[in-house]
């Protein structure tokens, strides 16, 4: 019976019991067609119970200091009595051969803290693939009693459009630099956040940091705000003094008071919601697609038949797609 | 029978019949099912006659003498004893409401030369449609054995790369300005060029454009260049004293000559041609689901629900994946 099956998962998670949620997430996490129907199931008796978490995004360039900062802001968090949960999106771990929070001793107070929980990126898989777990891990943590949940992306512009889309505010973390800093941002993601924050705001760094700052300020001023009722602020931060991360805090919660008066909080969780069940449909549609056997017999001979210019590309496309006539 | 139906547009494309390839562009660009039926046949059957033009890209921030450029350069070849067909890829002209080259006064000397051929841009559609159709015109100009096909696009990053995935050379035309060029530039479009050509170097512009050229060289130093054979050269030209337009040309030639001796314009080719059979493979597979009558009745259903909360994202695209289960 699958209710059998799912009763301890959905169980344990709703009680904040940590060892379920760890293995709801590995549930969650796992590449096994068993697996992932179960956690669609999980997941599925799961999202009742989601939506009251603040949902944060921290992005950055690598060297801006971010999981400092994570634990940081997560200390002030817990200390004010929230529950704290840290994932990670970062697809590009696979090929670097690291992981974002694998090494936990880099937010070494906050995962020994009884309101916080840590869980470091899924290894392998696409940036889709890793970022819809990210997003399923998310309602878990929802789901849990969590009320803070921080998404940490290693800033490739294609993980922070997917972090975009999951989370309610999303903040970017600099460093002062060599006065070039505004070359380090792709463009388009100025448009996705909702503040900057520079990092390491302290010691012999207050007078390039408070330039920087005007910096961001006049490119933000140039871009193409994320919210009609909101202007990204530029703050200043030290994760080493522990300076401006309460201020940082309160911009999360003001925003968060802003777009909730003015209805685009409920707004923008509703088209995160279509967006990601069309994700899951043209990922569905896909793996459906590949895993028909006459297609995954035809590819390899199509793929060179193209190659060798044999065959055109849109005959080859409509080889390939042949099958679906007879559906 | 098919081959009557396109007979009269291969033969009219191969004897190179202004009036018949006309025709067969408007055949590809039509949406109605009957002409892309026809059109898809016309295609197979030209390929084999393609693959001898020389394929040049050409983008630009606006303002930047894009079409002036084009017909300067345009001129130079005709006169050099070339046929010469141009085309655009611009979806934004949808919203705009203005085509880039609708207004054909904009290439008068070049649009009344006998063996000039200037297509505006399919007006209507996606960007992934009208890159699709605008491959399939290019394809026509070939088989129709026209020497070059300039295409051109309105510098959206999204055309951008649509643009760099059917050419041989990729330019990209910019003007000096008040120092911070740069900035115009998008994240990752450096990569994809093989040459920036600072238009408007005239008159009191000289200077200018000669620190324009000064930062360029600085900023294609520092990002990946397109091959490993080839540093993306900074040219000066002025279409309107028609300098330098023969130097761009040259650097077309002499980049064609590598890239052919290292093999690599094969190559090249030949994923171009793998990419865009899987780019119509996506085409055709999301078509195929969003005509499916049950697909069809559900989405404005489940939308609604996912939107009011009352279906999860996640059962929600199970339901419309639902039928295919029953393939």
């Amino acid at each position: 019976m699958i209710s059998a099956d799912i009763q301890p998962y959905i169980d344990g998670v709703l009680r904040h019991d940590r060892r379920m949620i760890s293995k709801t997430i590995t549930l969650i996490e796992s590449s096994l067609p068993k697996h992932k129907k179960t956690a669609r199931l999980v997941i599925d008796q799961l999202i009742p119970h989601t939506g009251k978490a603040i949902r944060l995004g921290v992005t950055g360039v690598p060297g801006a200091g971010k999981s400092t900062f994570i634990e940081a802001l997560g200390m002030v968090l817990v200390k004010e009595g929230y529950s704290v949960a840290v994932l990670a999106v970062d697809p590009s771990s696979v090929r670097s051969g690291g992981s974002v929070l694998a090494d936990k001793t880099r937010m070494e107070k906050l995962s020994t803290h009884e309101n916080a929980f840590i869980r470091p990126s899924p290894s392998g898989g696409t940036l889709g693939g890793v970022a819809s777990k990210t997003r399923e891990t998310m309602l878990v943590c929802e789901a849990a009693g969590f009320d803070v949940v921080i998404v940490e992306t290693l800033g490739s512009g294609q993980s922070e459009v997917a972090v975009a889309s999951m989370v309610d505010f999303f903040l970017m973390l600099m460093i002062s630099g060599a006065g070039d800093e505004l070359q380090g941002i792709k463009k388009g993601i100025l448009e996705l956040i909702d503040a900057i924050a520079i990092n390491k705001a302290d010691g012999d760094n207050m007078q390039r940091a408070a330039f920087a700052r005007k910096q961001f300020e006049t490119a933000l001023h140039f871009s193409a705000p994320s919210s009609p009722n909101w202007s990204p602020p530029v703050l200043l931060c030290s994760s080493l003094e522990l300076t401006g991360i309460q201020e940082i805090w309160d911009v999360v919660l003001k925003h968060r008071g802003k777009m909730t008066s003015t209805g685009e909080l409920e707004i923008k969780r509703e088209k995160q919601a279509i967006d990601w069940m069309w994700f899951l449909v043209k990922e569905g549609l896909s793996e459906w697609f590949y895993k028909n056997p006459y297609v995954k017999t035809m590819i390899p001979k199509i793929e060179r038949e193209v190659e060798e210019g044999t065959t055109a590309p849109t005959t080859a496309a409509d080889k390939l797609l042949f099958f679906l006539d007879e559906k």
